[in-house]
């Protein structure tokens, strides 16, 4: 078992002792994923639980971030403490979104009760999942009651980092209705909450009705599997004009109401812990199985025998298992 | 090891001894992913390796098929046996795309030297790529000189299964023109030959001259790793009219000449083999992983105390890994 260094081991104490600066640096480690990112994991354990995960998803220019920001507002007037995940998959080349949402987000920046974190991929998209998830970790450990993690909505990636959040909200605008044409069924998967931002603009009240069409139409389908009874709200907002977010939080207070008192949350949470530590272990065996296929390990002449076409990979499967099992 | 049922065993020899029924029940057992899927294929190993493997993509409704079709034509004028697997992974709900695939493909339905199979996702996407890959092998061990592979380019699965091929054409359309400004990238990574099908209508000759001095940009530049100093040809192609066909199969053979005369076809062939082995283990273990944390494996009370939240994640890998080493 690798030990933790006194440096890194002070570091927690620190965070868990409320030091936002601590706390950044942990995330850093997290982010590129240090040797240590397992014992920091492992000593944070026994704190979390406590926080309730907000994910914002939606197309770019939705007004995802001033939703979050005015959310943030609304926890904050009452006396909540945040944090704030913006993850931005989408490539490594478009810091500037990034940079984007920071600045608009900047209204809670000298805010203590208000940790903000901005990550994006840094080559590997497998990787931004995993460390988002133990970002959110040390944010629950960190004694955050809310933590929002905004994301756009696409890829696997994308759907990935937003199922760790207890309950999502899509934001669309207007002029989505063309694109959701496309991604049904993907949005209503992932939808808790549905809202129609900018709603001033023409089409949004078309785009509403089908979006509740669409929601009852889930509600009522028996093929949707099911453990509560939830017909998905559509809500209209204006966030830059702060209209519509007090409802918008009701709608979330009533989905995590739902989860809460049919005992759902837990078993979600149960279920996300599984399949959280399945996709470690598959991880893990898999950098096991390139490092003992790799020039020096000790399976590299089957390999070769593969590469050369000497023996199929299915047969070579085989007796690469059987040197592996115990 | 799993023996052979005398029925599979006999379906391979009959196979192998040209019996195009018995090919087709074989790739039905590819496709359900079948017990015995493993030692079908290593049955048909040895007879592997003759094939050339021609990859088809593009964006629906540039008529991929068509040019399919088309170039199938050519290489059965010359003699050459030819095996045409489509794959569309895009959805299980599409099978009308697929259907008009094979309704349009129907001039060669009745030459016994042409084989045609359409592919389509039966749930999980990540059998697809495998199932098209051992489909491969099984018309190669058949005995086809040529094996075009036509699938629609977008998502991973897409990108793993033209990955196949030993030359790929990327067919476009005039009105691709703003679709590819998203997947320039992507574009110049997968494409050995760049088509612009239906060339008579607008725009065509624009998009030609952009991609050309895209593919002039890529050969030059230094961040692109290469094999072998190739400039990707753009070809305007009129498939309906059989225009400009004759031209595309003289670019094909160009690029596997430079491919064969280098070396990197069999390097190449090699990468790929490694790869392809890498992924099955990665699959083995995998299952063996869930097996054993399933309900009645000897990690689930490992799993359990996750899934409760007694122990963390990493260390329970830690644990896990621990059990399964030898």
């Amino acid at each position: 078992m690798p030990m933790l260094d006194a440096k890194t081991s002070a570091l927690i104490d620190k965070m868990l002792a409320g030091d936002r600066l601590a706390l950044a640096r942990l995330i850093t480690r997290v982010e590129n994923r240090a040797a240590s990112v397992a014992e920091i994991m492992r000593r944070v354990h026994g704190r979390m639980g406590r926080a309730y995960i907000l994910g914002i998803t939606g197309p770019p220019g939705s007004g995802k971030s001033t939703v979050v920001d005015r959310l943030t507002a609304l926890l904050r007037a009452e006396g909540a403490s945040v944090g704030i995940v913006a993850v931005d998959p989408s490539s490594p080349f478009s810091g500037g979104a990034v940079l984007g949402d920071r600045i608009r987000m900047q209204s809670h920046t000298l805010d203590p009760e208000v940790f903000i974190r901005s990550m994006a991929t840094r080559g590997s998209l497998g990787g931004l999942a995993r460390a988002t998830s133990d970002v959110i970790k040390l944010l629950d450990a960190f004694g955050k009651q809310w933590i929002l993690i905004e994301t756009v909505g696409v890829g696997q990636t994308e759907l990935d980092i937003i199922k760790q959040a207890d309950t999502t909200v899509v934001v669309l605008v207007p002029e989505s209705g063309d694109a959701i044409q496309t991604m049904k069924a993907g949005l209503m998967e992932v939808a808790d909450v549905l809202v129609v931002n900018k709603a001033d603009r023409a089409g949004a009240n078309p785009l509403m009705t089908e979006l509740r069409f669409m929601a009852h139409l889930q509600r009522t389908s028996p093929q949707t599997p099911k453990d509560i009874d939830w017909e998905i709200p559509v809500l209209a907002t204006q966030a830059q004009n702060d209209v519509g977010i007090v409802e918008l939080l009701a709608a979330i207070r009533g989905h995590r109401g739902v989860l809460e008192s049919t005992g759902a949350l837990d078993k979600r949470r149960r279920a996300r812990r599984r399949a959280e530590l399945q996709a470690l272990l598959v991880e893990e065996l898999t950098a096991e199985v390139s490092r003992r296929l790799g020039p020096d390990g000790d399976l590299a002449p089957t390999f070769e025998a593969v590469a050369a076409g000497r023996i199929d990979p299915y047969s070579a499967v085989r007796k690469i298992l059987k040197a592996l099992a115990p």
